[in-house]
């Protein structure tokens, strides 16, 4: 019950109009204020900044001689394939790099499906009459659009406290062969913050999928992204697969564009050897091979896994605070209002918000109205629908301490403005804002 | 007529005899070499070692205030767009910038025709019975490999000294509605070494073509790769296109794989306004942009065309005499014997080699058995087939002098051994080797 709906209409209106008061006040600061990605802040840039200078002019040889400057190369130098195999607990046989996005590289994947198949199908999805995909839901927007683009129909399902809801996972893929995937963040998942449990992941790895070419498209963008000293453990896909029978089915992601530079960094896939060698020969009819100078840059500054985790407690320390500023507003604001429920992440980039049904669109554009843009409502779900409007995504990385309160406040504000308006209007008051 | 064809058979079975005691001198010498790629040597890469620490660690922003760090920019920081429109002699807004391979630009655009189609089309290509190319040939195999993996069927026309055979065609693309591209090297093509004449310019850009979706993909990968204080002039096949009322016809291709790094360089493409915006909202979908620290190198360490202009005369120098070596030994060896001609190119990487017919694969395979390893014979043609199996490239560019002397020596001697080995054979003779 909102705290509101004890109240009289008299009071209801007084109490609206104080909102929208203080909603005019933030209005007169013109605030100019962007949360709508999660990207990182300067400072956390600046972490990486030894990266710009670490390689001497005559400092260009990788482990096995190669001329970094040079031609070739398409699955990476070994150093580099070793250093991302310790972060995707994997073997270097079963990694391949990319270039500054892992992104592209899933975009790449999903365009040789569908132009060419995978080693297990029949036929190209493209081919195909439909091709279907499972989408935990919230998720990633930019996921949806590739699906969106290439004409994969998204089928979206819930998100549990512990990952998808994988009984009704197992139900659609058990029964339709043109499921052919599903697209998972399964660490701080982008924007529940739900880290995979462990019987999820093997889940996962046994289903029973109509499609023999059923494949995982595992985005392990966050994984080390802690915002804990005891962050959670996810359990190693490829490893689940393997022992499910099942080894070809997982391509598992991740990048440094949240450790190094967001648009500066490296990006690797990890899979089964045979879906390695399979992709190295597919990729090398699109390049030549990825940047290895910026290959060698990384393994220079980073070393090793235990070099990278040192750097991320850096990151952690910086934007922990941020974080913490959110959960104090979003608390403050609104907590025994019972008008959102918010995460309270232990990693990755998002705080999630789930307002009352049919609420999110309405006060993420009170916000916009006011100068802060968040991230859109309903991106979070395939085609932009969410189906009871209430999901919204914070991204409190970017902005200073100062302008974050300022937006939060708007944000908590809005979230107040809109459910008073949705009370009154059920009462028959048409507010005037 | 060859100089054995005037031989007796005792006379030319010594003749041949002495060939091959120097072939199994070779033989013994055990080379391991390696020409097979147009590839930059060391010292060409040394030329730009200022590249690999050019960016001080506080010079991460671009003209226009982006963090080149940080996430954005899907067509490039404007000082970037601003040199390759330069370089490619449009204006920055019809420059889009890529990653570290304009390879990829390529495929990457095809894919989009294939799965979504080009503006002008009504279908996506991979919706349409059958889509073909038109492949002046020889040509650069990564092109060819590109168009097999699409599906795209392709069609050979033959070159003349001033760039394809334009009747030949205009007769196809005036009737072949599913004829939607041609693939041009336009200057000192790979491998022919031709650069298009004004008029093979104007004709390609005036065609008459009847899918109205054709467009013509022109690979400037050359552009300012000269071999000569007086390069020939390449007409600008944008401002053609424009004239001959074609403005979306042609999408401009190159990178500084051979300017710079050729593993971590940049790609840019050029095209009408309207092609790159349409661009500029595809290659959304698969990036959130490429890397902007290396463009921020790239525009340091050259500044602008007259920079790159005078780094492209210091590569000169280092392979002006690699070029000028293989001449030497391919006319002390072969002049006026009648078994090969080859080309002497005034810029580009490649020298063009055309043996009697049916002796091409003979001369790369004996070659290789002896440790030099030369680009296949028949890659130069699609699907690999060189109808009259005389076409060579030859890619002097890597190997140190020394080394090359040996290779072009071996290579001559390849030549004549199997002239020798087709002349006997018409005699009725199985020579020995």
């Amino acid at each position: 019950m909102t705290e509101w709906e004890q109240m009289n209409d008299a009071a209801l209106q007084e109490h609206y109009a104080a909102l929208a008061r203080r909603y005019e006040e933030f209005q007169a600061r013109k605030l100019r204020l962007n949360m709508a990605r999660g990207i990182p802040c300067p400072e956390q840039l600046d972490l990486s900044s030894g990266i710009m200078d670490c390689l001497g002019e005559a400092d260009y040889k990788a482990a096995d001689g190669t001329d970094c400057r040079n031609y070739g190369g398409v699955d990476g130098i070994p150093e580099a394939r070793e250093l991302f195999a310790q972060v995707l607990e994997a073997s270097p046989q079963e990694v391949i790099m990319g270039g500054n996005s892992s992104l592209t590289l899933m975009y790449d994947l999903l365009v040789r499906a569908m132009l060419r198949g995978l080693p297990a199908g029949d036929l190209p999805w493209g081919k195909l009459p439909q091709v279907k995909f499972i989408c935990p839901s919230p998720g990633y927007d930019r996921h949806f659009a590739i699906c969106e683009y290439l004409g994969i129909k998204m089928i979206p399902v819930n998100y549990r406290h512990d990952g998808p809801d994988m009984a009704r996972v197992e139900q659609l893929v058990a029964a339709d062969s043109s499921i052919k995937g599903i697209l998972c963040v399964p660490k701080y998942s982008n924007p529940t913050g739900v880290t995979y449990a462990d019987a999820v992941v093997e889940h996962l790895a046994a289903l029973p999928a109509k499609a023999k070419d059923f494949r995982i498209f595992w985005d392990n963008a966050y994984t080390v992204h802690h915002l804990t000293d005891t962050p959670p453990r996810l359990l190693n896909i490829l490893e689940a697969c393997k022992k499910a029978g099942h080894p070809d089915r997982v391509f598992v992601f991740c990048s440094t564009s949240k450790i190094s530079f967001a648009g500066a960094g490296l990006a690797a896939m990890a899979g089964s050897e045979a879906n390695i060698n399979w992709l190295k020969k597919q990729i090398s009819i699109q390049t030549i091979g990825p940047d290895k100078l910026n290959q060698l840059r990384h393994v220079r500054f980073f070393k090793d896994r235990a070099g990278i985790e040192a750097h991320m407690r850096r990151h952690a320390a910086i934007i922990k605070p941020k974080f913490a500023l959110v959960q104090e507003i979003l608390a403050a604001e609104l907590r025994g209002k019972n008008l959102a429920a918010w995460s309270n992440p232990q990693g990755g980039y998002f705080i999630n918000v789930n307002t009352l049904p049919g609420c999110a669109g309405k006060a993420v554009a009170k916000a916009a109205a006011a100068g802060v843009m968040l991230t859109p409502a309903g991106v979070t779900f395939p085609y932009g629908e969410d189906p009871e409007d209430k999901n919204i995504r914070l991204a409190p990385t970017f902005p200073p301490l100062a302008e974050l309160k300022q937006a939060m406040e708007l944000f908590a504000l809005c979230i107040q403005l809109v459910g008073a308006e949705q009370e009154l209007g059920q009462r028959g008051f048409r507010p005037g804002n």
